[in-house]
């Protein structure tokens, strides 16, 4: 379940974040109380959340304060923390990008971590490498943008020939291959995203080995369906993201909000259960 | 300037900001201290800073709060702010970074914001468009990632024909077609690095009117007689950084560290006056 809190949105319970005269401070007090009542509803249908950094970073310093506790909630809920930061930077920039979010400075708290984040591959291989470092201390993982779930990914993505997203997946491969756990896939995964279909297909060929960060899915367009091959064997080796579905869910019937939430992650794990029975969870 | 506080690096005073039982609010106070008085140092020698997001980020949300702090010190010395946070993401995501570092939420003061950022194009045009709409709502500017300076740049950059680098060329041109000021330069500018001087020449000829901002020079080896192809006419349409070089400069002679910085400052400037004499500054 992906954490986006975008204050427009929130449920009425919440006016006060959208108040014009509301602090910042309140504002991200809000965010914070729904997050973690989301969290609260779904902690038991979804393995792991992927809090988007940017509405937090909206809110300045206030915000992060708000992202560190989401992340300790989420962690005290026995959920995974994927970190959507998107950062990419040279080598000694990501150096500090991967403390900041993998490893962590000297007295931080390790709740306020991420267990993965993503990672952008445009600098190439000298900007991952301390992301990788921090793979093999902190045994956490990242997902590289490969192919991004937006309508104009291929203007830059699917350029070239190989194309640019082709020769990015062979980076990752390379990436991950001296870091393969128990199950045969590496912690270096790949997002690919729901909205083009082939696309997946195609990249779980280049990369079998690579767990697949799948955005796209519900408001912006993806299918479960169209999403099979995306998945190794046993639907195992990807991880299908939704935010604004379950966070900001459509409510006929006026339930109560926590309810809605928790109605519309189940409806997602069912779409998901159906395409292979007692395979997904 | 770039204001990179790389804690292990800060001057003996700074000791505090080194000490593992320091909590990460003292180091970030630390950080702070150095800072500003590195810019009461420069602020009449250089003409903009470029804090780097990443150091401040690894200090978490103390690290943030010194972040909106230092920007509001170098505004209230006059200096322009280029935040250095190569952020890039899918529309609605892309929204909330513009409103972080550009635009501003409700009630945000507006001292703390960036007079421009670096963005990173893997995304294509629509993840660039809520930027470009941020430019005209707040006067801002970009500085797109076209060629970055580190070793291993060319990985993806230089691959394909055209480059990629040559289509994200291209395509900053058109992003910045309907945001020229003045001068004849657009708010969307390109970063090329110091590095590359044969590419900083032919960049220059496809992008005329785009503004430079040039990484790479001094600590990583960029020289100044190498740069000057990557100006327009009159030495105009370039701004070259250094971190490393003024933050924590070689003091042989033992001075005291503001008067260090200062000096290694005054060093750069004389290095590009000496470029054409009377048109540097």
């Amino acid at each position: 379940m992906g954490l986006d809190p975008d204050l427009q949105r929130f449920p009425a319970e919440f006016a006060a974040a959208r108040d014009p005269l509301a602090t910042r401070a309140e504002r991200a007090q809000d965010v914070e109380r729904f997050l973690v009542g989301v969290l609260d509803a779904v902690h038991d249908l979804v393995p792991a959340v992927k809090p988007q950094s940017a509405y937090f970073e909206a809110l300045g310093s206030d915000g992060v304060r708000c992202w560190e506790r989401v992340i300790r909630a989420a962690h005290e809920r026995n959920l995974l923390v994927i970190g959507d930061v998107k950062r990419g930077d040279i080598g000694s920039t990501a150096a500090a990008y991967a403390q900041a979010y993998l490893t962590g400075m000297e007295g931080c708290d390790p709740a306020t971590l991420c267990d993965a984040i993503t990672i952008n591959p445009y600098l190439g291989t000298d900007s991952i490498e301390p992301f990788l470092a921090a793979c093999r201390q902190a045994d956490a993982g990242l997902y590289v943008l490969v192919r991004t779930s937006n309508l104009g990914s291929a203007e830059f993505q699917a350029q070239g020939d190989p194309t640019l997203s082709d020769r990015v997946a062979e980076a990752v491969v390379r990436w991950g291959s001296e870091l393969v756990g128990e199950c045969g896939y590496s912690s270096v995964g790949a997002v690919v995203g729901a909205t083009h279909p082939r696309e997946l297909a195609h990249l779980r060929e280049r990369m079998p080995k690579v767990p697949f960060l799948i955005p796209g899915y519900g408001a912006q367009g993806g299918q479960a369906g169209d999403l099979a091959p995306a998945f190794g064997e046993h639907f195992a080796g990807g991880i299908v993201n939704s935010s604004r579905g379950i966070l900001y869910p459509q409510n006929p019937n006026n339930l109560p909000w926590k309810d809605a939430c928790r109605a519309a992650a189940k409806a997602m794990v069912a779409e998901f259960q159906a395409l292979q029975p007692g395979r997904v969870g």
